[in-house]
């Protein structure tokens, strides 16, 4: 039982969401070469009104595409606590047309915003703040940190500090034999019946190792953008 | 079972402790907001006589207190040993009389001051040296290590090698969130049935990341500096 | 159930082996002071005639050995694809009388040698290269994080994608009390029932921490080279 004050205190979301409240969608990505889909997806969302998207980005994911590529605007840690300090006063709809609609969070943000009590801590604003959670791709190493409530990161200490009601979404992509090994089945059924994560994929196609055609790899990216757009009825 | 030749041998403490013997408090510390209670903890502590204070601290605690604050005296892991190996000889004592009253522990200095085959092991004169163990605070992250076995840090290393003949005590302390996630209360139930640690607290307060009154907090840093007092029976 | 697709594409070992097919040894080593052993074993089996090693590196391992003592001729991952790729084809046995007949691979090669898709991954590559594998010595971090099926290293990532048809030999080394943990029984069942492994030791020595004898070290080096001499067959 999730006591209210800790529940979202944002306005609900209309169908299609407005600019006064926008759906908050974050975006968690994760040491798997399927990470190079992250900035196709960012990109499609955008294409939507009234959607605004946060990555929370591993260490290793970032291997895999460059932040930069997102154009993310300078945003703080301090300016989300603002934001989430006005959800459900006058003050939301006025600040959601001032922040900008992609950022990019790393363990660097997550340590060098706190410097003494009373500083936001950054994985508990994003958990305020998210109303959807991708984790795509989600990679073995993260799958099974998070079936064992190891948080060490900044997207695994996100994850632990979720709220049940917030519907997260987790995309497994791996090589074929990373997904065979006798541990992964037994992971993603934990994390629907212990956690209530919906998991979606993996999917059978040439993976990036150069494996033939083998179960293991991400959703279609597309598809993954298509599910967010029907979660909160996006339109372009 | 634990062989004798592993079990602790230095002189049986009286009560109170003596100059010649006094209490060995390892105060380990964690990733958690709380870690900015352990100067005031050590602080505490050493106004009490006969007691000496090893803090361990995992590199995330160390966002959380300055340890030259501690004010700790050069020493090394050939300084303990050398300790150590005087313990239950008629040398104890006069060693006691020398050596700092605290130390600060890191990583560091665990692969350091290691370079060849008889060199000493840290975590393992740590273990020979501690009467009482004081997790404090244990954040989710290293409760979750220590659940699994996982020791990547000379305090999970630490613990992995303690004998549980030594007490060990465990302050949770989280976020409240973190704390209602579906795994931390069967660990907290795994580390007392299992490894026979004491559970104290969370209890609850205003948190440092905002939330209102929440469960998740470490006891009260004054309440776990009694808790050792009493545990040693030490005099001002 | 594996694909045949996945399964080892090189021609069957003959026994003795063949220099147009010699022997593949991956020799996977962890953060344990018998890492000091890595060398030995290396040089060792390297008098036999017909054995190649690979050796995988955590980064722990490599504060007890030099990776450099073992003269390792530089050979990258794409060397290492390209040989995988004439596994079965008549250019297999030119290619083995050219690569070099000991690697060592780090964490360093694991992300260095990727930069887009289509880029060979080392762990996957390894796991297609290996007839045999040595966990030797398996720490109890390593050992742990097998057991949870976590992957943050290229040699937990090569364990996690190796397909169950590769023999792989886990040779414990640890203090006696990290041994005695109550912890570390069930895990070294697990990773025999569940993962197949064959668990050899650890036998009972004067440790290098200094503890008096218990049991937790190593098997001795010469009878883990002895093992695989007999495994394939080896001939001086």
């Amino acid at each position: 039982m999730i006591p209210a004050s800790l529940q979202s205190q944002y306005t609900p979301l209309a169908r299609p969401p407005s600019a006064a409240r926008p759906a908050h969608v974050l975006l968690a990505c994760t040491g798997s070469v399927a990470s190079i889909k992250v900035p196709l997806m960012v990109q499609a969302l955008l294409k939507y009104a009234h959607v605004h998207v946060h990555v929370v980005a591993t260490k290793a994911s970032l291997h895999f595409f460059d932040k930069d590529s997102l154009s993310p605007a300078p945003y703080t840690t301090s300016d989300l606590a603002a934001l989430n300090r006005a959800a459900g006063t006058p003050e939301e709809a006025a600040l959601h047309a001032q922040v900008p609609r992609v950022c990019v969070w790393t363990d660097e943000e997550e340590w060098s915003s706190w410097t003494q009590v009373g500083d936001p801590v950054l994985h508990i604003e994003l958990r305020r703040w998210a109303d959807l959670v991708l984790i795509a791709p989600c990679s073995a190493d993260t799958l099974a940190k998070i079936c064992h409530g190891l948080c060490d990161n900044v997207l695994t200490s996100f994850l632990r500090a979720l709220s049940p009601s917030t519907p997260t979404w987790l995309f497994p992509a791996m090589n074929t034999l990373m997904y065979l090994h006798p541990f992964t089945a037994p992971q993603l059924e934990q994390v629907q019946t212990q956690l209530g994560y919906q998991v979606y994929g993996p999917i059978s196609k040439r993976l990036a190792c150069g494996d033939l055609v083998g179960t293991g790899a991400m959703c279609e990216w597309k598809d993954i953008v298509a599910m967010v757009v029907d979660h909160f009825g996006l339109q372009l």
